[in-house]
């Protein structure tokens, strides 16, 4: 598939389908535990957002969630992991038929994450930085007992500041470093990159986690990228002035998140590292998939505690995962990924 | 240019022309100084190998250095860095034209290092592990004072025997891993690699160099490997268990080599960087050239002298580059490169 225009940088398609689904459903989809399907991959750093967060807020049961595969053709995400290549709920192989039954002729990105309604099987919305703050806000009814306050009133702005400067530099910085079509502006991206994330170590220097002394959405954003940051993007995206594991305030922070539950206990290297070095075949045409690095290291001590932080305020963390969504044995260093 | 055959390993066209050039000239090639002229690049690693040792003994004057362009087409190197594209003494454009006088017709490859009778324009050799053997041995009568030796006779079988598994495994290994056709070729040469580099890294532990204690010419051969790994090997090779920054001991022997008057000083990593990313572009289709890493960590201190060795054993290091044969500024970190 093609995603580098020669001589050009790199512009994300940005036009999300932007129906909420609300407490008040204002918009036609009220909030309803089982209504909806949280369709993802786990390849995905958008689509793991969701995940994350869904986990931290222990929304398993109100928002059931659909795995698609990590590799797609040029006609979308499929289900291929599920028994007969069709989601269970939906009936569909393709994701493609979600979007197509909310807008036919619909010809934008078919993204993930995207929340289907289930009666009629059509995307809701996939507009993924306003789902996770309604996970927060107006599914706060369905929380788990204990889960924590991930976008609090109180810290909105300083959480929404930090959001926009690391989305543009960070999270869509290595997609415009990696698809940059000429030199320039992948170095433009490349240095805007490692300047921000200078700047973040910095400021983790000091501090447990990104906003206030409590994980907050904006450490889950940051995590999803940097979680993929020695995986994909320092070789097959050139972002490649160091590994994340050589930003020792950097590397420390996402460890200690990888092994905060509710994170790392959602990461897949392996669909992570075939998706994005399988379907991106304009800047991998050979299809190989590096072997390395090896995921061990994401389990060594963190050394984070003595900067104190309350990771969950005054909530707890999340129990085990659900049987069902375990990662597979051997896509994640973690000694409970996989089933038995 | 194409180097990757889909579905199969990499298997090295490893047919050279094997004249030699002797001291007692028996394959009508006597070793005269000024007769012939070494061609290389300093991107590749074959060739660098003569380009440390021709600086190692001192073999400047006797043999001097065509250097080519880091960037070639199908048809062969050129001397584009040269005044008007032409080599001022071959009077070529393409190192192929002394390859066709050679030999009509040749279809072999156009590989560097390769030496030139320069009365007839010729190619005598491209047999690059004779050629610095021979430098070594043959060349001897022209040898600075002072000179190393880099190939003792007491200690060949030693370092016939590194050589070769270091060839196999890692010099040639990484280009079997990077030009795989196929996940599993890939697969089993990254396994080899590494493994090899382990066993690399155990052997270094305790010995300052590969052979003996002092500089030969199994050094110069890992060493040239080693310098271009994080640089190139690693991501666009997708040699990726880790970093040669990551494996300390190897690290710490590669600096020291790199700190060592006649190593470090022949490196263009500019050079480096551009070759393999514009020319393989079977596996970099896009021509972007990563902007990483930083070589200024080369400079960084080895901690080697604690093993003890005398790199040059009774001789000494060579004194500064010529001006001519310098580096360019900011293509080594070196603080003597470039002109002044």
């Amino acid at each position: 598939m093609t995603y580098v225009s020669p001589g050009k940088g790199y512009e994300r398609d940005s036009r999300y389908i932007a129906t909420r689904i609300t407490a008040d459903g204002r918009e036609g989809f009220p909030v309803r535990p089982g209504r909806y399907r949280l369709v993802v991959s786990r390849a995905c750093p958008w689509a793991s957002r969701a995940v994350v967060v869904r986990r931290l807020l222990g929304l398993e049961q109100a928002l059931p969630m659909a795995v698609a595969g990590p590799v797609h053709d040029e006609d979308s995400w499929t289900f291929d992991l599920d028994p007969g290549g069709r989601d269970p709920v939906l009936g569909i192989e393709r994701l493609k038929e979600a979007y197509l039954a909310r807008e036919p002729g619909y010809d934008r990105g078919i993204t993930v994450s995207a929340i289907v309604d289930v009666p009629t099987g059509a995307v809701v919305t996939n507009d993924f930085p306003q789902i996770t703050i309604d996970m927060s806000l107006e599914w706060a009814p369905h929380h788990r007992p204990g889960a924590p306050e991930l976008y609090p009133a109180e810290l909105r702005p300083d959480i929404d500041a930090v959001n926009e400067v690391v989305y543009r530099d960070v999270n869509n910085g290595v997609y415009r470093a990696g698809f940059a079509g000429s030199q320039e502006t992948y170095e433009e991206a490349y240095e805007r990159l490692f300047a921000r994330l200078d700047w973040l170590s910095d400021r983790l220097a000091r501090s447990r986690y990104l906003v206030g002394d409590t994980i907050t959405e904006a450490d889950v954003r940051l995590f999803t990228t940097l979680v993929r940051f020695d995986a994909v993007y320092h070789g097959h995206f050139k972002c490649n002035r160091n590994k994340l594991a050589e930003m020792p305030v950097l590397w420390g922070y996402a460890r200690d998140l990888f092994q905060t539950p509710g994170f790392g206990d959602t990461v897949d290297f392996d669909h992570i590292k075939r998706h994005y070095h399988l379907v991106h075949s304009d800047i991998n045409p050979t299809g190989i998939v590096p072997a390395g690095p090896e995921p061990e290291p994401w389990l060594a001590p963190h050394d984070r505690a003595g900067l104190g932080g309350r990771p969950f305020g005054d909530g707890t963390p999340p129990g085990p995962l659900p049987r069902a969504e375990r990662v597979p044995a051997g896509h994640n260093p973690l000694p409970g990924a996989g089933p038995p």
